[in-house]
């Protein structure tokens, strides 16, 4: 069985006995929260979300440069009014440069020098920075609250960046 | 309570009982899963996923156009080999267009005619235009499957589009 027959499969058990029909989209709790798409965090459990509660967005590193279209539309037409930016322990993206994974593209014939990849180094410093680029942007409301996070993907805990 | 100490305390409870440390970061079935960011969606449970398993990358709308610097990461550092591209039922980028976005927030000062919001009409045509733009794309790898579904946000069922 391949990994997309697993999934429909798997999916096909969840259906049979869904009871979440009908919930409005605009987020209950007007959250939206910028997390990595690591295999490990699952943002629903770990941060007591149910469905319905909060916009999820998730990319490389949950970095905010690459959800400022999501988080636009999330609070002009779905009206959010919270932003949880959380970054975690043991992140994939605090293992390489940009001219690393550039040079393995180039390797393989494929030029990217044009793409930020946006790794980091530190990730406490990486939800600074993304706080900061938050308030820097036009795009999204500087009239809420936007909190920075690291979760400890080893205790599941998270700890707030000041 | 405000949201952040929701989500702080929830995740107090989540901790305390938490026995997924010490996962490594290559997602277990090398699958690489996009969907929306849209609330009612709870990937882990409806794609039947258990912590470790695929990367969730989530947008608004799911679009691939957001998510390459993601599956680039993903396939080149994180070894996924397959990709799942998922929309769903009553999203809210079948909403609107990129001008009425665009107008909405000129009328709050900000000019944003130069986003690509990413908005669709038809949830199916979504789906097949986003695997034509991955086909298109360098930076992802083009030897690997990449399948379409979209989720029925109100039955709970993912359905393949071909």
């Amino acid at each position: 069985m391949d990994v997309f027959e697993r999934m429909v499969e798997a999916n096909r058990a969840y259906a049979a006995t869904f009871e979440g029909g009908g919930l409005p989209a605009p987020p209950r709790l007007r959250l939206a929260i910028v997390t990595c798409m690591d295999a490990r965090i699952d943002p629903m459990r770990a941060f007591g979300l149910e469905p319905g509660d909060a916009h999820v967005i998730r990319n490389a590193g949950g970095r905010v440069a690459d959800a400022l279209r999501s988080l636009c539309i999330s609070q002009q037409l779905l009206g959010t009014e919270a932003v949880a930016i959380v970054h975690h322990t043991g992140c994939g993206m605090a293992t390489f440069r940009d001219d690393d994974l550039r040079e393995r593209l180039r390797a393989q014939g494929v030029v990217a020098d044009h793409v930020a990849f946006l790794p980091f180094r530190d990730v406490d410093q990486a939800v600074r920075d993304d706080i900061a680029l938050y308030r820097s942007s036009p795009l999204v409301r500087q009239d809420i609250p936007v909190r920075g996070f690291v979760y400890d993907i080893d205790s599941g805990l998270l700890r707030e960046v000041v």
